[in-house]
């Protein structure tokens, strides 16, 4: 018997974390349909990969997401896009406009005949109250306006989707790093330190956190959009209804920020003068995800380790002049 | 010294609630613009008062919202259009337009000077988990899709708010009844068939609820516009910042339904059959809000018994040809 098409549209494919989500959505057998509001001809080579149908939309224009839904309609989404520039994204009213544009594009995609919707969440979502992890279904009390939007998105998307017959599942990104990640961002940061041998003031460096390659938290993804799906997929089963709901994105390893520091000095062979507790973190000493969800009922595991994560982000920089 | 002028925007004026919010806002001093989409002509003498500006817009329409704040530039606005349609507003997906409309109308608002803006929640946000009453940091888990998105809208709209520098308050409306009530809404329909001898299944009637005129509730939401105003107002405080955050809208009594139908019995003088238990309400057992809030820092109590409450209904009901 032939498995049923399973065609994807991933919105965000040029971003941080979309590049890595085609390769994998490909592997499990989807016809991948990719968005970006970029030029097309503008992308990378590992972005234009042949097997990769390209659509230019901005998700921001009325209209834009309807036409780009309509013209592929998709069996299933995948919603990475969002406004994520550094050090802006926490604070920015350009939230309010992806709350309203995802509830957009998830009402085209119902619309158009799409059966399974995956979003991306985000750990800002919870309360950070200090408790030891986060279950997904611990109260949503966001303290930033980019975790208020991720709330927002999820909790009317998903009682949206219980009304529209859909498939709804919300994969809540913890922390990640990689390869084009902004050079302000802890991870690189700290690389760029060791690397360069410079001195670095840094938080108290005891918080514990789960640090994801984003390659890992896309390969999730794929996952959890092919989460019940049929023998078309890598683990299919017989086309079941998808795992729904939150998800938390994870690998249940917890490291402090000191600890990643050392690994990261390890392998580069040099150790930079890096200042823990030259400021206050004002994140909370743990927030860690708990990961039952996704190892269990989605069945994933990491694909790659913490530190095979870590060669790689530092061979990268390597690459882009950085030398130790 | 002059009291500093209070301009408010009303949205949503010329519906079940927002009619009753224009006269205790002048009370209270504030220079009243009233909102509504339908033409301004076509208003009744209770809304066409003279001291009230009527504005046509329509806030699903993009633009619009930004049109009228920025002709009115308020320094208050009191938001309580949302779709409402009896029967179908709990599944309606016209719920994301108003997410959307919200916080277009949040942002407009302080685009064009805006200083406090007060927003009409409800007790779906909460879990119905069956607690004794919902305090208002209780935990949000709605499980309707109009629960979700007033929800959205708060947890959005309050985060932008702090951003943005703007008093954010958002009352969260329990149960409400009153003249120009849809006639299948639950008091209606037993005053109806009170008042005609006619027989009515009901749900069990246990329920515990607390109901309000909504000429009651549109009164609570004039004090919580006019919280920590200025010497203009009848409670004037010395222009600090007035409660922010949600607040429940309650009168802080419970009441079943089955003693709600005794009542309006008794005042009708006449006793249909009304038969409890004809089928099950999908509602909790118990609904009822934590009214700490609203009646120790906003210091609002209802203006009017709820024995008067259901007088003033079955009367109109009366002048609306149902005669007993």
């Amino acid at each position: 018997m032939m498995a049923p098409q399973k065609r994807i549209l991933v919105t965000g494919a040029s971003g941080f974390l979309g590049r890595h989500a085609l390769a994998p959505l490909l592997r499990r057998g989807f016809e991948v349909h990719a968005v970006s509001s970029k030029p097309i001809n503008g992308l990378g080579p590992a972005q234009a990969q042949a097997q990769v149908h390209w659509h230019q939309a901005d998700l921001l224009q009325a209209g834009q997401a309807q036409a780009v839904m309509e013209s592929v309609r998709p069996t299933h989404a995948l919603h990475l896009a969002w406004y994520a520039e550094h050090g802006k994204f926490w604070k920015s009213p350009l939230n309010l406009d992806w709350v309203c544009a995802t509830l957009s594009l998830l009402k085209a995609f119902g619309e158009a005949g799409g059966k399974r919707f995956v979003g991306a969440g985000s750990c800002a979502e919870y309360a950070w109250s200090g408790q030891d992890r986060y279950d997904e279904n611990d109260p949503l009390r966001p303290g930033t306006l980019y975790g208020a939007a991720k709330a927002s998105a999820f909790l009317s998307g998903a009682a949206y989707a219980r009304t529209a017959n859909l498939e709804f599942a919300w994969g809540r990104v913890f922390h990640l790093f990689g390869p084009h990640e902004a050079p302000g961002r802890i991870i690189p940061a700290l690389i760029r330190a060791h690397l360069g041998n410079e001195k670095l003031d840094c938080s108290q460096g005891t918080q514990l956190r789960d640090f994801l390659p984003a390659s890992a938290i896309a390969d999730a993804f794929a996952d959890i959009c092919d989460s019940g799906g049929s023998g078309g997929s890598e683990k299919g089963g017989g086309g079941d209804s998808g795992v729904q709901g939150a998800v938390n994105i994870g690998s249940g390893e917890a490291v402090t920020l000191r600890a990643l520091s050392e690994m990261i000095a390890v392998k580069i062979g040099q150790k930079a003068d890096i200042r823990f507790g030259a400021f206050q973190d004002t994140g909370p000493a743990k927030l860690l995800p708990a990961v039952r969800r996704l190892h269990q009922e989605v069945g994933w595991r990491p694909p790659i380790s913490l530190d095979a994560g870590l060669a790689e982000a530092i061979e990268w920089w390597r690459t882009q002049g950085m030398r130790p």
